[in-house]
């Protein structure tokens, strides 16, 4: 197949693209490069050095002997967005190009306005291009496990079967999201469920969880295609930035009682995840949601995993929690449509984090420590308050 | 109280403003003009001429005696928008300030991307506005009862009580949207749910029907204070739009078998109910939803109505449904919560449309019938395709 990737030098989209391409798909990447210009903002790198684009893709020609397509520009600029549907043609697009950090969303009021118009805008962008160029085009978008909330009834898949004063119907499952950003990918998904119901377009919604992990079986092939490791207290997921703790000898910063719970998943399995939603599309007209996570832990859970399998000593500090949101709750959901297409998962276990623990070893003189601690917080609407 | 009515020279904002002022409130208007503007885009006007908005202002002074204040500028300028706000200093902010025409917002990708971010930025900033300068200001928000859709399940005012596996929640009723214009004021709905949440801002969200009408106490007194009555297939609402071609001796023009229902109101309800919800706010932190209409009907109905009405021939043409939507459909709504408050709705009644004949009559020859027939379609995402 032909897919295109967006969002393609991201932390995700890198690794996905590789395993598109060593799956024998012809692939195409795109992006903006936003992500690393957030780092500038934020004074901070990855963790791991990775290279530019043009060289990671002419290093995996050299390993692979497969060639990417790239394509430079911004979804938010329509002309750009058409020209590349158009010249490329693809089967399906993996959609991973918005800003995705619920703290980078919740700075002030511009990072706020800055993640839904962006997110919003380049999604329509493509939803429309889709439409009028080639409306067979599988639009595979990631979304967050995030948009759901923590209600107090099962999670399903994007839809709920609802019975009400004797009448029933099946609608989208309520959302309650946690952050501007969280909320920008509910209003895509709105946006897409309707694109599907006037257009006839296809589309899979993948409500994915944290991720956690650096190294698929492609990135590992050659240091060039390494994907970048985020550690910092904006971008950095949670199991990430645990590892990273432990290993300098910092506190693992536990935000509020830590019973929060967060749905995960193992990048490994994100990207076959991304394979399966492409290799096995869904049909025209049709809203698809899968919830992409293979099991779910609470904050403190997570923690307690990592000082168990870290050699050596580690604390918890538990902060007070920057975000708000409900910590004592019930938390199941339902992921079984993956699993179905075939997904094994790889469980969260003392293997993974020892080898994260060694990349980390490997890069920790790159570590900004000050970085690690949680400086944006909920219940101010902005930092920079004049 | 301090009232600020954003959108303040539109169809309902205008008369809003007159009644808020006569209940004896201080009373502010803002406005960009947006909506005189899309006029000169579909080469249409008003059914009935208005004055500038400088020209209304000093009219009402002269009438009522009565001050009111004046803002010209964009919410979507934060900088304006934060000025406002901390000049005024209202007690309630009137939210009627953004596109409201579902056509518009279908045209193409331009209008529905311009549609999504004018309504969705103008939002964000004025709840950070409120934020950061008085979080006590009640926020008073225009929604739709297209939010919704046709669900098969009784139409609750905001939420619902979910059961499900044994287990109950109270979540937001979900929604399933008719259009870009519609689906943003879901987003606008969702950003500020989390912001009563997070920031404890008291808000009410009005999910008005379709209004009729064009007469309340206050712009009968002198001609300086008409408000606008659109009879285009774009920003023309049904009922008004049926009773302009029963005058003109046109074909009511029934989209599709006409059983598609309409919740509805009348004008002269709209703005009592805006007053209702100023002088009884919503708690601190309490995201409060009504569903701002006093009845329903089909469109096939409300054509029949016009027609009994009309003192002369008139009859009906059904034409293919340009918009994407189900025609035989349940609906029931739940819609005391403004009744409770006091609301004593005038349902639609002969009397009221006769009055509608007379002020349609009075300047027929304004009217461009071609603007009357429908040109967006939902099927096609755009008109303007290369």
């Amino acid at each position: 197949m032909k897919i295109l990737v967006l969002g393609g030098d991201g932390y995700l989209g890198w690794p996905t693209a590789l395993h598109l391409s060593q799956a024998g798909h012809d692939v195409a990447v795109l992006d903006n490069f936003h992500r690393r210009q957030y780092d500038f903002e934020l004074g901070v790198e990855s963790l791991t050095p990775i290279d530019t684009l043009q060289g990671r893709v002419e290093a995996w020609r050299e390993v692979s002997g497969h060639q990417l397509g790239m394509y430079i520009g911004d979804l938010t600029d329509a002309d750009f967005t058409y020209h590349v549907i158009r010249d490329f043609g693809p089967d399906a697009v993996v959609h991973f190009a918005e800003q995705r950090a619920a703290p980078y969303s919740m700075i002030d009021r511009k990072h706020a306005v800055y993640t839904q118009v962006n997110n919003v805008v380049g999604n329509l962008n493509l939803m429309y291009a889709i439409a009028e160029i080639d409306p067979s085009i599988h639009l595979v978008k990631l979304g967050t496990m995030g948009e759901y909330g923590t209600p107090n009834i099962d999670i399903e898949e994007g839809w709920l079967e609802v019975e009400h004063k004797g009448r029933k119907d099946r609608m989208l499952y309520p959302k309650k999201p946690g952050s501007f950003y969280h909320l920008s990918k509910v209003h895509d998904s709105h946006n897409i469920e309707f694109a599907c119901r006037i257009w006839g377009l296809a589309a899979t919604d993948l409500n994915q969880g944290v991720v956690y992990g650096q190294q698929t079986a492609e990135t590992m092939l050659d240091e060039r295609l390494l994907t970048r490791l985020d550690y910092d207290a904006v971008f950095g997921t949670v199991l990430n930035r645990f590892v990273i703790q432990a290993v300098l000898g910092q506190p693992l910063t536990v935000y509020g009682n830590g019973s929060q719970t967060r749905g995960m998943i193992d990048i490994r399995d994100t990207v076959r995840c991304i394979q399966l939603a492409c290799e096995n599309p869904a049909e025209r007209g049709e809203f698809r949601v899968f919830n992409q996570i293979t099991e779910w832990m609470s904050v403190q859970q997570i923690a307690e995993t990592v000082e168990r399998c870290f050699p050596g000593e580690v604390t918890l500090e538990h902060l007070e929690n920057p975000r708000v949101e409900q910590e004592d709750h019930y938390y199941k959901v339902t992921h079984t449509s993956l699993l179905e297409l075939g997904l094994q998962p790889h469980l969260l276990s003392d293997t993974l984090i020892s080898s994260l623990f060694d990349v980390v070893k490997q890069y920790a003189h790159r570590v900004r420590p000050e970085a690690l601690r949680p400086t944006v917080t909920w219940r101010n609407p902005g930092l920079d308050k004049s």
